[in-house]
């Protein structure tokens, strides 16, 4: 088990950790719902227990998504690209993966010049935070 | 214009540059190509020109995708994260995204504790590069 983590490439400094890119994506529909970062341990703890860890690298430690607001992330798949520094999971999405209460944080798009607001909201923060 | 640029968090120091992280997806299935970053400049080009430009942490250069291989990605919509700091592109791609020579760099799947090789060759490296 221990060499499926020597594929992964924590090239990137930040947060004071070595971390990868990791795409957290709709197992059934391929919507892409958000992107952050993992270190060796995040990663550990995902494919231990099955659902999101990312290491968040403003507060500088592991984050089990979904611990507060219960909108958890299960694991369906695992991916990882030709330089190993970023990972792909296709995820299982409860309620929604973003903060803002949307299902996906990619809710802007780029229209004639402007972001436009195009994502559905699924619930309102006030309620959930 | 100018102020579509004012969203995009370049947080990211590497190579020498504040970059956001880019991800390309394919318009018409969802599957996730490829992952890489971009600085302002590449960004700006990106929105520009209509095709994917990227900036190589390693090489400290804005680099236009398919530029050597022919395998340019044609952007279609252009969407921005919650906190502005990775931008999901869906695009035409042309020919494969990566490198070795697959439709997508995450050709690689974890499976029972081994990565196994999943993708679609379409191409021989030595035959392009």
């Amino acid at each position: 088990m221990d060499s499926i983590f020597d594929a992964v490439n924590f090239r990137i400094k930040m947060g004071g950790a070595d971390v990868a890119i990791a795409i957290a994506q709709d197992h059934a529909t391929g919507e892409v719902l958000m992107v952050a970062f993992m270190n060796k341990e995040a990663f550990e703890k995902t494919v231990e227990s099955g659902t999101m860890h990312y290491y968040s690298t403003s507060r500088r430690k592991i984050w089990h998504k979904g611990e507060e607001s219960g909108h958890v992330q299960k694991v369906k798949e695992i991916r990882i690209d030709c330089d190993g520094d970023a990972i792909l999971f296709k995820v299982e999405q409860n309620s929604a993966a973003c903060h803002e209460g949307y299902y996906s944080c990619f809710f802007r798009k780029l229209d004639k010049g402007e972001w436009k607001f195009v994502g559905d909201r699924v619930f309102k923060p006030e309620d959930v935070y």
